[in-house]
């Protein structure tokens, strides 16, 4: 039987023993102990070894015994400490009068309280989807609730039943028309501001699940929007296997930096990840007289960012790379930047650069309406 | 009678029971739920509502059932679960395909190992969580129990289910306004004085987890206003793996002191950790005839802190530093610092100072609205 070596007589009734139970956590209430009174912590083996003591005995005549409130309080949860056999003895036979009502009546309150804190920490699985999409070309993409949850389980649970969207729902404009940039810069920041911001500051969002496509330019300003805000998961559509989920897998890519012979007086920027771009395309349009700063990897593809430590090692890299720029340049230098590079990259580039502190970015796009680089948007 | 409205009609020994309810603490152990089944929250007042579901069912013709499997488990620990009646519904009656025994193997095993790991805490490592953030460029922080509490543990739990906060709660002022910095110092000084000193003097307050997010003056001052308090652990927002908590793992960083050439009439302090600060930035605001030091790394990076170890080494560097310095002027000169570092590491360099014997600091904060270096506080 359990609990048989308690000293009193009472029968505690199962319901008072299983509220204990939990209440205490199944440990020693003692103050300091918290041994584990379910498991034998040598063999590992569960069994029970707690004792159910009395603060006030059950009998006059007992430790903190009273010829009233001992039969009162013989079956009272309140009255009741879940022991180890060491302190059961110390307060009942060994150090009775160092041990008044009192002061076990506190210990048991503290511990109490602070087994319904702890348990109470429950690492939040909620998380709201944020979508974000601007024509690409002639595709517009579909990013709907139905499509996207999936890849929220088993990490987070969605915390409402539907997309917040920070695009246009379905825009006539391409990325080919001269209004394209303005308009969906000053939608993009409007929709942030309004269905985002507020929320995030109130803290009534505390996850967010990010699935953008849209022109790398726009996934960088929504990057740089997103920038300090803790708690939010960048998907990425991967096309083999298909899947919006980088894996938690490490994968290793070397990424090299290739720097230019001397400091001029423009300075660019040639991202070279999901496909080469040759340093012509970029003197082009800046002139020969530029310095051209090339991250790039083995065999650029459009497919290689596969893995969360991919776009991590991507963030330190990008992160240095800005600052080496920078200690060339002033911070009021424009760095001209020609990305190539997946979703969630652009939007990490966007995340990392320092408002405060870095050098304004333009950002180039590749539209071949335009045979080549299309100067696009400035990040300032 | 208790569990009276579980679904099955095998009877549990009360012994397997008592275990669920211990390993369970008496919270649904659908993952994300936790919520407690022996409590009601509305009323407070305890009384059991808890479930106890089987996982592979007591009949084979029951959710998850087997015809060999389902009476072999029916009263095992490991295939019972205690569920809300909600998930319990959820689990044997509404989405019973999308809940496989795995999935809920995995649940039933990741709630029981985190409450045993929680409740296993040392009772006397309780820690009181202070938070301080003050506006950053354009972005508020979010800091709320629920978020930071997590990072407490293992080796400390909360001390109370909120935070103590040091900051103005949402302030409209931003760090490019002239009346910044006076109103946030004033801010900081009597909030630490009100909800801090008297509690850590009555030793009410006995150890201290840091969360804060501000402009470095900011945190450098509140720093100087930790100065004594030994039972601080400072928590630094890591971006890569994303975690406010630095590793115990030993890191090596070598940080590096390069000295001017000559003794001149001002003197800067140079700290290029997170990113690098040219010379030119900081003579272009005290002239050319001021001495500069500079603390700097091998490739400074805003992420580069990742561990306890290098924060203690900065520690020992930048004492040093100061008593380097000081040894060359007076205690009365005043000392130009231009910090580019991470969180942590400026409340370390507050934490440092001496107030009585060193140096008064003139803190200059990065800007780009002022075109570089902006003059904010004086610590002295």
């Amino acid at each position: 039987m359990l609990f048989e070596k308690t000293m009193s007589t009472t029968q505690i009734p199962q319901k008072i023993i299983k509220l204990l139970l939990i209440k205490s956590g199944g440990r020693c209430q003692y103050k300091g102990c918290n041994i584990s009174l379910y498991q034998d912590l040598i063999t590992k083996r569960f069994f029970n070894k707690a004792y159910l003591a009395h603060i006030v005995a059950d009998s006059p005549g007992g430790p903190r015994g009273d010829s009233v409130r001992s039969s009162l309080l013989a079956k009272d949860l309140s009255n009741i400490m879940l022991l180890c056999d060491t302190h059961h003895r110390l307060i009942d036979k060994i150090e009775v009068d160092e041990h008044p009502e009192s002061l076990l009546l506190g210990m048991k309150k503290e511990q109490e309280e602070r087994i319904d804190r702890i348990t109470a920490i429950n690492p939040n699985s909620q998380s709201h989807i944020v979508t974000y999409k601007a024509n690409v070309g002639e595709h517009t993409p579909v990013l709907t609730y139905e499509t996207l949850v999936e890849f929220l389980l088993p990490e987070h649970y969605p915390a409402q039943s539907n997309t917040i969207d920070l695009g246009l729902t379905d825009s006539p404009i391409r990325d080919k028309d001269e209004e394209f940039w303005t308009t969906e810069m000053k939608v993009l920041e409007e929709n942030f501001n309004q269905r985002l911001k507020h929320s995030i500051r109130q803290q009534s969002i505390k996850h967010i699940s990010l699935f953008a496509f849209a022109p790398m330019p726009l996934l960088i300003k929504l990057g740089v929007l997103l920038n300090d805000i803790q708690n939010v998961e960048v998907h990425q559509p991967i096309r083999n296997p298909k899947t919006w989920n980088l894996t938690t897998k490490s994968i290793k890519t070397t990424h090299k930096v290739k720097k230019p012979k001397s400091v001029n007086s423009s300075v660019a920027l040639n991202i070279s990840l999901s496909a080469t771009i040759k340093n012509e395309r970029i003197t082009k349009i800046l002139s020969d007289d530029c310095s051209i700063y090339t991250l790039t990897i083995d065999k650029p593809f459009n497919d290689y960012l596969q893995s969360k430590s991919q776009l991590q090692d991507f963030s330190v890299v990008i992160r240095q790379l800005f600052n080496e720029i920078k200690s060339n340049y002033t911070t009021q230098t424009e760095l001209h930047v020609f990305p190539a590079m997946p979703i969630a990259i652009a939007i990490e580039l966007g995340r990392v650069w320092m408002p405060k502190a870095d050098m304004p970015l333009i950002i180039y796009d590749q539209n071949k309406t335009f045979d080549g680089f299309n100067k696009t948007i400035k990040i300032c």
